[in-house]
């Protein structure tokens, strides 16, 4: 088996994922997973760190991706706009693994250490964004509000998409904005 | 010294915040905040679990009051003033401990791990909410945006007032609502 053959990162995600559902997270191994997809321990671990990693390897393009829309935007452009513009610009990248995020969303939901990983994902995810706010010269507490709300509509519309097999991710993150928009209404 | 004196829990999180702040979280030990408020590592013990609970002891108390307060608003209120009341009834509680508040903010923002336990206790503050918001029929999404928009609002109100003496921690609020209304506008 060659060391870097492709597919070969796509199929531990997809062999872990199936095994977490068979055995549950905690009691499959990295040997386990390894056996399955027909390579080694030492090939799993030239793609991911450890066992947790499968899961979040793809947290920092999602932020790298978010930081650089925000950063590209017009720079006429409201702050809050900024943001879900941002985040709708991830939204391929999500529905191209749509499966992958069902059944991770899966595995986090029965694990509170997976889920505090999560959170703690999406609460870096909000601080980035609101650095780059601040730097397009968004002043606080725009900058922080926008990038936590927009955060929030994000994981809100992410949950609804996942759950929802017929739902269209770019479609859950509008309704979510309008959601909002609807609530602050109120205020 | 007695065994429950009174003030003794307030003496030992004041030297515990006084000692943080000249040697730095890790460097301290419950041995020396025991020592310097003049009491037995036991005494400590009884108060606390350890000494990272001196930083936490109240988030229970915080979070029990905003369910509290979710769950006696009138019906017919809008979930995102319910939301935005009952955060407003916890002022008084984080009033009457501000120069607490203030060192403690500062402890923690020094320490990586001490933020996660702060991210997460927000977290935590946001899914309570939210549940409080359903047990009174409120539906999703609005739940989980109110409550996770009242966090964000909430958090950021509060690092306005503890990063300035001059504030007052219910116009913070009022201010950061009226923000975030504005920035919603713009959507």
């Amino acid at each position: 088996m060659g060391r870097w053959q492709p597919g070969t990162k796509q199929r531990l995600q997809a062999v872990a994922l199936e095994l977490f559902r068979e055995r549950g997270y905690e009691a499959t191994t990295v040997g386990d997973i390894a056996s399955r997809a027909q390579v080694t321990e030492r090939t799993f671990y030239r793609y991911f760190a450890d066992k947790r990693e499968v899961l979040f390897d793809g947290s920092a393009t999602l932020q790298r991706q978010v930081v650089e829309a925000i950063a590209a935007a017009p720079a006429d452009r409201a702050a809050i706009d900024v943001v879900a513009g941002a985040f709708a610009t991830v939204a391929p990248f999500l529905e191209a693994r749509r499966d992958f995020a069902g059944r991770r969303a899966n595995a986090i939901a029965t694990n509170p250490s997976l889920r505090e990983r999560e959170q703690l994902k999406m609460i870096t995810l909000g601080i980035a964004a609101a650095d780059a706010l601040r730097a397009r010269g968004v002043p606080d507490p725009a900058a922080a509000l926008a990038a936590e709300t927009g955060v929030t509509v994000f994981r809100v519309g992410f949950d609804r998409w996942v759950t929802d097999p017929t739902g269209d991710l770019a479609a859950c993150f509008r309704d979510t904005l309008a959601a909002l928009k609807a609530l602050t209404l109120q205020l």
